[in-house]
């Protein structure tokens, strides 16, 4: 396998985009990427686009195809990848494996989704149709309802609180409040949302045990990057960031089928493998991005990934471990809980904010001297996540 | 770039399938293929599954997962590649890149579409959502109104006539009685579908200049191939089938923008990529697989594929070159105008007869001696088109 690099990388701001269409939020990402790479030689020889509810929300298929048209890189070849949440993390696979394989130099991956039109309700039933047809769907399943009975699991058996879960949420707004693309800028206290008799309105139950800050908002929004095999990246990038290692791995579709429910198989077996490809360690990762659509996630994969021993990544957040200035900064960007969740570009943007991090780019929410970064892109309930680790040279 | 081949390969028949699921039929397929490979050793580590409207038709995302999972498959990757009509081509390149790039061994590539519970206008509403949103869709263009409009220059270009046009129907059709896996089982002539008074109300004009059997059927159904490195195919396999040449190409979203609207260009191009890796030309190949979703589409691409001059396409035809006993018989299978067109299944369909062509199997239609085989998947009206070129060892 060739080895891979990133060499330009852009986002829109996620949020409502009511006047514009899904087209010109992917044309604007993919934009800012190509624009991102400064001046280079060669074409942009194939198109990934990752978008989970396009044909379902804005009635185009094909759009990989009308994208590459858009962008005028005709004869460029052209798919969209649709892998429920995880169809950024599975697009910048398809992408690194045709550069990897030699099939070609220069691959834009770009992912969006238009979500904000339409009702919440819509929305509601529309992700839900990645969970299980008779055993989940059909018995009126829905995420968020998996994740509230996910989240009373994890409170009997490793005593996370719902101030923990608040926690996450307090420190990605927090984060998001430094990143001028996230949906959310508003600062929120444990007292604000919590702790308080205004609580109770400001933060109301959703599904039982979880309130309204414990979801990621829906967003409209694109992300893309720009990737080259390494060889060339580095004549034509001052900055290339390489990506270092890749897993993947599904799970049973419907959760009540897992041994232990509150274990993310998926996510373990996806980060051993790129761990094993990187030949790195959880203790080497400097900066990482989570998938934390529901703030319980980012606390149940910041241990599953390895970063924290089972049922003590609540610990380690209390402890501001996690923190911006911590010794392992979850989500910096804000997360899906405050960047946003546009979910074909989720994957694509947590790409983004990693390079900004390994190359300084991150301004006022920088890690300090982040050399080795690692993201979790995380399909249906966990039945389908990947894993990548990326590295300044 | 690894060598790779196909091993086993499978497909439900095609036509309506009342009673059974989407899922139910990427099973059925994806266990055939699995069954064909014979004893094998390893694991399927990734899965591909091709389909265009999944969400759309039968309210399920994530389906690769989902697949994965039905099959026992997991943690095995899973990702659904959707590039309208061209998403089996598409699922197959990813396949084939994921092979070749050394990532993984053994991979199954599967494609479906359910499409006959819902009324002939959803259908051709939804598949019109891969033309240009503002251009063409907003118009009020479909895909049989372009297919018409670019057979009216067709005639006027190169005298292409309905009786050639006709010629084609009645040739699939006669192939497609060889295989018992086509959706359409009935024998015609020109007599009965243009030369008589008959043909008014057997063959009534639908888009003019086309007829009822100038169109591919609406088709339930699904295919499926198992593909893995060259190496590996030659210690499982007795008679592997190696995938030698593969090209890729896109064209303006909408028709009207082409210089000539006549020449397909990205079956040109899609053509001369796979033709150039395989070191072959159009003259070494013996048996094809062409997309005909509109009779015209069958001349025009023998002739941007290279095996005809450029409007010579119908007088092959009319002596009988493109014939199951000419000199390069065309779609052995019956094609999409008589096997069917379950629009994610079409290009891996395509691959299977390719397959069973290659190793003696097509039985009552089987093209004596085959050892090199050339198949086009076409997306959109040709804006995206993949081209593939398979050889018997």
């Amino acid at each position: 396998m060739r080895e891979v690099a990133v060499i330009g990388c852009g986002m829109t701001k996620f949020g409502r985009h009511d006047d514009r269409t899904l087209m010109d939020l992917l044309v604007e990402a993919s934009l800012k990427a190509i624009d991102d790479c400064g001046p280079y030689d060669g074409n942009i020889e194939s198109v990934y686009v990752s978008s989970m509810l396009a044909g379902e929300l804005t009635h185009q298929t094909a759009i990989a195809t009308a994208l590459t048209d858009q962008l005028g890189f005709i004869p460029a070849a052209a798919e969209r990848i649709e892998n429920g949440p995880a169809s950024g993390g599975s697009a910048i696979k398809s992408g690194f494996l045709a550069v990897a394989s030699g099939m070609y130099d220069l691959v834009l991956v770009t992912g969006g989704e238009k979500m904000r039109h339409v009702s919440a309700d819509r929305i509601t039933d529309l992700v839900s149709t990645m969970t299980h047809p008779q055993g989940e769907y059909a018995q009126g399943v829905t995420l968020p309802s998996l994740a509230a009975m996910f989240t009373r699991l994890y409170m009997a058996k490793y005593g996370v609180t719902s101030e923990d879960l608040a926690r996450v949420a307090v420190k990605n707004h927090s984060n998001a409040l430094m990143n001028p693309y996230a949906h959310i800028h508003s600062k929120i206290a444990l007292e604000g949302i919590l702790l308080s008799k205004e609580a109770e309105i400001n933060n109301p139950i959703i599904a039982d045990p979880l309130r309204l800050y414990d979801f990621c908002p829906i967003s409209d929004g694109a992300a893309s990057i720009v990737i080259c095999s390494y060889e060339k990246a580095k004549k034509m990038s001052k900055a290339p960031v390489k990506i270092v290692g890749f897993g993947q791995a599904t799970d049973t579709l419907a959760v009540h089928e897992r041994e232990d429910p509150t274990t993310l198989k998926a996510v373990k077996l996806a980060s051993q493998g790129a761990f094993e490809m990187a030949g790195l360690r959880p203790e080497n990762i400097d900066v990482t991005e989570l998938h934390d659509a529901f703030t319980i996630l980012e606390i149940a994969e910041s241990e599953d990934v390895g970063f924290f021993k089972k049922g003590k990544g609540h610990m380690a957040l209390r402890n501001g471990e996690t923190s911006l200035n911590g010794k392992l900064p979850i989500n910096t960007s804000g997360g899906l809980k405050a960047r946003g969740h546009p979910v074909g570009a989720t994957g694509i943007s947590q790409f983004v904010e990693l390079t900004w991090q390994l190359r300084g780019e991150a301004s006022g929410r920088q890690v300090n001297g982040a050399k080795k970064a690692f993201c979790c892109n995380f399909g249906g309930f966990g039945n389908n996540v990947t894993a990548f680790i990326l590295s300044k040279e």
